[in-house]
């Protein structure tokens, strides 16, 4: 297969800083899109796989799934895009699109879904890159439209904070006449209170720090409540419909379950590990509340999302850094040092 | 206010067996129905509410809410039921009638509902009592009709072990196209395969005994899966859309989660505590699965169930005894050793 080699920042250990690299891009297949990548975001999930916190990276890896670019070659079979179209890529680049979840357009859901770094790459059987580069090659069907009104930076993270509170709020039909809460102020966080507002939403901020009551209510929330405040928390019983927990760390999601009303659901988006402590069921079986999981989105979710965003002038908000300050961009993550997105200027890894 | 004295069977400590005691009943007010008791089923909560396992009992206890009977005496302003009408109470005797979830139907879940036995009983200001009784006295709005074709010591337990499975299987609508999978197999699980069937369902059982296959099938399984075989639990996963787990004592849900479809739900009836081993929220995620739990039905649901049972010929499979059984039942029950519900004949109170 033809390959086109590229600059990119990754890394060949678990142990080391990211730093440039070269990769090898598949020049345009017939139904292929070659995007020359503008913007980057930089999500939790980067550092994790860099790091091989969960025990399944392959190296090199070259994170990144909040990409914003410019088509620069098509395949000869390409209809969706054309040469100059600002487009994006999010978490998925294939799935099987034969089983059940791809027909039902829940591609995050399919056994065989490809990840944008980290999956397996059939055509050059390697693991798939990301978009720390400076071009990425994706199947059409993968790729989506970018609305022209929204600031290119701000909506990268769309693609991966934004969709993975979007999904849930669609599933779960929330709209004028519904109790949001949000549990966490982060990168999913402030896109959850942005989105349930603009659904019509009435928003709530779960948060352990009242410094965060002014920020969360320019973002979009009605109401913050203190979680570390017993009484607060109280008054709180039987109020939400839904609950997004975005927290990424081990806690007791009992208190929040509490504060649902009949049949509401608390839906983990952030945690991965066992429930400690536990999941207490008597509460649940009192007022059918549900526990659940929810995973990104499905290609037309996210362009619906980003249509959404389009229509609603809905961007993240974001710091803009060069590539070069990468290692110490994950720094300041890990200490929530950011509001609430870094993304990466990608034309810095020109320099 | 005035009351008749009735015989009754009960327990004045958690220590003592039941034996027989005199209970007042009120005469009926305006909406009030009076009902001669004819069978009562025995449920797991009247032996767990006797012994105080729960650390709220009021004594003297009358357990017993899956009640048959006939009308004895009708209030002035009564319409739903007349003298001599053949009659059900199940686990409700009240509710606000106000609330959110009263007005939907939902009394279980309505925060000031009155339990047949245990709660209170706000016309003598004393614990209400229930169907191991002569009689009992309830207003109209919860007293149930039932179908003339059905036997009436088997249609007992369709008062508390049916309509706990037939809620969460009309919530999450089960129909032809469902796979529905049992955990356990006894007064809740031998409903849940008969309910499931009858509604059109592809009904598993889970059990850890080999020696339950032929007689699951018997009720209404197409399929048993042996918990305790690894291979068969591996050829399960992702196989169900709902999975109503029965199991009143601590257990792994998370192997029964693997065997959940994209967007499946298991729904908790029968164990109330903390989950341990705690849930794990990857696959959760993965699959946008959820945990639920679910508590009884309410009067219009257990009605629609009545008619159901009606309808496709279905009650209880029951083992029917004398009320001065009744300590014998409770030890034979905690160690299933009953195929698959007591229920007490309660013309044996009169002897």
């Amino acid at each position: 297969m033809e390959t086109k080699r590229v600059k990119a920042f990754g890394t060949e250990s678990s142990e080391a800083d990211l730093k440039q690299l070269q990769i090898d891009r598949r020049t345009v297949l017939a139904k292929d899109i070659e995007i020359d990548i503008l913007f980057c975001g930089v999500c939790h999930s980067d550092l994790h796989f860099a790091r091989n916190d969960w025990g399944m990276t392959t190296y090199p890896v070259v994170p990144g799934h909040e990409i914003v670019g410019k088509v620069t070659a098509i395949g000869s079979g390409v209809t969706k895009h054309k040469v100059g179209d600002i487009v994006a890529v999010g978490c998925l680049v294939d799935s099987c699109r034969t089983c059940n979840n791809c027909k039902n357009d829940l591609e995050q859901y399919c056994p065989e879904w490809v990840g944008t770094y980290g999956g397996y790459d059939k055509h050059l059987d390697t693991n798939t890159h990301g978009g720390y580069s400076e071009t990425i090659v994706v199947d059409e069907a993968f790729v989506l439209s970018v609305p022209e009104n929204l600031d290119l930076a701000g909506l990268a993270p769309v693609l991966c904070a934004g969709i993975t509170t979007w999904s849930p709020l669609r599933h779960w039909n929330v709209g004028k006449d519904s109790k949001v809460a949000v549990v966490g102020l982060g990168g999913l966080g402030h896109m959850a209170i942005k989105l349930a507002n603009a659904l019509g939403a009435h928003v709530t901020l779960f948060s352990r720090s009242p410094g965060k009551i002014d920020d969360a209510k320019a973002l979009g929330a009605h109401e913050v409540i203190i979680s570390t405040d017993d009484l607060q928390m109280e008054e709180a019983m039987s109020r939400f419909d839904i609950i997004l927990d975005t927290v990424p760390y081990e806690h007791d999601f009992n208190p929040y379950i509490a504060t649902l009303k009949t049949n509401g659901t608390i839906v983990v988006l952030g945690y991965l590990g066992p429930l400690d402590p536990p999941l207490v069921t008597v509460p649940m079986i009192m007022g059918r509340k549900s526990l659940a999981g929810s995973l990104i989105g499905g290609i037309a979710e996210t362009q619906e999302l980003l249509d959404f965003c389009g229509k609603h002038n809905i961007t993240s908000d974001v710091e803009v850094i060069d590539i070069q300050k990468i290692n110490e961009a994950y720094e300041r993550m890990l200490k929530s040092d950011v509001k609430y997105r870094f993304v990466i200027d990608m034309t810095s890894l020109k320099n």
